[in-house]
């Protein structure tokens, strides 16, 4: 373990504060992040809040935990949304595009992964499906009634939220009271099968021409979208976890209805420390499909669209959305992403100036103070811009080394790299941007050339002719020129 | 639909001959392989049958069929081997990298996906796994059991084989004969709960420490594998339906107990058109981790490996596998590596000079006879390398035409490059893989990694440390491992 890592405080959206992170068990960490419903591509604002749980995950296992990172795949389409209606998104689609339901979730999934890879986003170490959980959510839902806290009702199964209430306290996420829940419920049809409109399903009967649907005590149907993180969170990381993350706008009812469900099954705190990431807007506006107000992540990457004049490499787009800490509304628009490109190339141009950077007797520079500034950022909430801004402050100092202004001795030298890199590549995981790898390619060709010169001057035919048939091997020709050697491929 | 689609013939392992090709509904196919049990990296062998029926599916779909291609995912661990033997696989892999089963599967799933990313095959429609059909396989059981084909037994349920091959023929897939095989059986422990050594576990109770188990009618316990591809080839594609694919190892018993269970189940024959893809062999000799005769795809692919000289691009190894008839054994090995590189090349600079010829006023090639030809290759039970020599016939015209010894009208030159294009990178599914900057930095990298090794070992300190410190100047750190050296960017 690192030593910073008893430093860590996390905001905790439940109790509205930063706390100090103590972890159930001392070493490691159990983190739950709801994962996408996979009936359309994946957009932008939910890549955001994927990323933020990436840097997150990325740093806590560089601090040495061991975290065990669960995000799910929500393949079974029941959705309530705030209001109580119920959406089938996935069956939707599934008519829209005329093909099977299970087509439409493993076209969505397999976009979903290869967006996510893209930007270069470590897969989580369990992704667990809400169909490969329907035994279990039978059971929870089994045991939710035995427990007196939810009721069957038209072959559907419903939590009752007032029960809960009368011994819990339905709305201690959200901060929302029960009564003025009440107060502001339109009553809807087809809902009089329930109690009261708050009641959510645990288990919905299915319409005959359903196709997701199984065999249950209640007859036909399929799970409730709030159960199946509840079930799958528990069953990966125990009845008790450490964190459980997602996007803002699933706190409620998503996540307060997963907390009710926890609790009425368990009779304990499901979750230690709730994290919601906030918002992406474009262009100062709530990003929404009708209004033509929103971008796809593939559509940003290729220039394909009209809001951009230009494409933007996904590294730039990762250190824009990191700009911002994970908590704060974020604006996307052309100003803020040209804005990001440049600084990330500053950044990348920093890192290699600092490869040629030589050390001195002495330094000017206390870097032992602007590394413990790095991991304060980060350990205080992950604040990323913080982090940024100190990345920076590298920049500046690195440039005036450079141009003589400073100096670093061996040691304080060979710690800046490590800290930058560490904090670039391993933390916010960021990658030199393709065509770097061309860069690298001449710069590791002239080393060979240089080494092929070098053996002939010296006679030494074996090692020279060695260098030229490796490279015949590897497709490279060498080209000897009248004063040079370049070189070109097969 | 193309035309040329109805002359299409499949080699059906069931009935050993070549069949003319009828969909069950005119203009669908649908087509279930079986897909890796996710406990370790996928193998060569399992990669080349992947990769014969990514050409089987691509070319299905040039043809014009709507095809749902399904794949699964086992997920749940429980394999029985040839002689009724059991092997919890994943939880075997759990206990040896201590982590949990679904994280092994979670691993071997993203590295599975990442494969066939690289060699450019396309995702199935329908990727199911065993654990998303716990319900249905339990069903399925059930009802194997009122049909009087299945028994439960001390927690488990076995399929009855004498009781099914009264009325039917069990082995008629893979001509065995049910006698041979009860007399060639030895009695193993633990397996007297069955009334027949042949019987196989639809359902399988779990030990106490089992941890992947699920409640059911007869207790604690995990659904056979042989049930699981039954289970999931009907749910998506129906009680019968067009063609089953999978390894040649998988015959027996695998798709003999699929074919068993689909006609005890429903009354009838489940697949149509059986396909089989044969065997990948190293050097001569089958492959097999314990004698050391084995290489990964990835291991191949970097050069990280002691069998092969060099790397090789992902795209000719993928020539390679199809300069073999996938019902044909085939022998990897570097020479046969090597020319396919060639070939490769050969074909790729032939796409190159097809682009800068111009039209002539007429032909001296009949282009339309050479593209049926190479449609007859295919129709022919997707006979890729008849389908290459053709192109490689292209390839000599193409060089003939440049050289002005023959010539096309722009007709047949608009022809011949669609036909190209075609059969190159929408049915074999090659990409161009010229660029490739990091894969040759890959390659010089290795370069320069073995010489710095050798200098070490010759105590050369000179050169191994200008070799190190000329790659800082790059830009490039050198990572010694404890057999390897690996290299980052700094």
């Amino acid at each position: 373990m690192n030593s910073l890592s008893s430093e860590l405080i996390i905001f905790n959206s439940k109790t509205k504060q930063k706390e100090k992170f103590v972890p159930i068990k001392e070493g490691f960490v159990g983190m739950y992040v709801c994962g996408p419903t996979v009936y359309s591509k994946v957009h932008l604002g939910n890549l955001r809040t994927f990323l933020s749980f990436d840097l997150i995950n990325r740093y806590l296992k560089h601090l040495g935990y061991k975290v065990r990172y669960v995000r799910n795949i929500t393949d079974a389409g029941h959705i309530t949304d705030d209001s109580g209606n119920e959406h089938d998104r996935i069956g939707n689609q599934s008519k829209l595009e005329k093909i099977e339901p299970m087509e439409v979730v493993q076209k969505y999934t397999v976009y979903f992964h290869s967006i996510l890879d893209t930007f270069n986003a470590i897969p989580p170490d369990v992704e667990p499906t809400a169909t490969g959980h329907i035994v279990e959510q039978i059971e929870a839902t089994q045991k939710l009634i035995e427990n007196g806290y939810a009721y069957e009702s038209n072959g559907s199964v419903y939590f009752d939220v007032l029960k809960y209430n009368q011994e819990h306290n339905y709305g201690e996420l959200s901060n929302r009271n029960i009564e003025e829940l009440i107060a502001n419920t339109r009553e809807l049809d087809g809902q009089s099968e329930k109690k009261n409109p708050q009641d959510f399903a645990l288990w919905k009967k299915a319409a005959p021409e359903h196709i997701m649907k199984w065999n249950s005590p209640w007859g036909k149907g399929f799970p409730g979208w709030h159960l199946e993180c509840t079930v799958m969170s528990c069953k990966y990381l125990g009845e008790t976890f450490d964190i459980h993350g997602g996007g803002m706008d699933l706190k409620f009812p998503h996540h307060e209805c997963e907390l009710a469900q926890g609790k009425a099954s368990t009779g304990k705190n499901p979750v230690n420390y709730w994290m919601h990431a906030n918002m992406l807007t474009l262009n100062g506006q709530k990003m929404s499909k009708s209004t033509g107000n929103s971008i796809l992540p593939d559509e940003l990457l290729s220039g394909n669209n009209s809001l951009f004049n230009k494409a933007y490499d996904p590294m730039v787009v990762k250190f824009f959305l990191y700009q911002a800490h994970y908590r704060s509304v974020l604006d996307l628009s052309q100003d803020a992403l040209d804005a990001s490109e440049k600084g990330f190339n500053r950044l990348m141009n920093a890192l290699e100036t600092l490869n040629q950077i030589e050390a001195k007797e002495s330094s000017t520079i206390d870097i032992n103070n602007w590394k413990e500034e790095c991991y304060k950022a980060m350990n205080d909430d992950f604040n990323s811009p913080i982090l940024i801004a100190k990345l920076f402050d590298a920049t500046k100092f690195i440039n005036s080394i450079k141009d003589g202004k400073d100096s670093l001795n061996q040691e304080d030298l060979d710690e800046l790299k490590t800290t930058m890199n560490v904090f670039v590549f391993d933390i916010l995981g960021l990658q030199a941007t393709s065509n770097s790898d061309s860069k690298h390619l001449n710069l590791v060709m002239q080393i060979l050339i240089d080494m092929r010169n070098h053996a002939r001057n010296q006679k030494n035919w074996e090692l020279s002719d060695d260098i030229r048939n490796r490279l015949t091997e590897a497709g490279i020709v060498l080209k000897d020129g009248k004063n040079e050697t370049s070189f070109g491929f097969d």
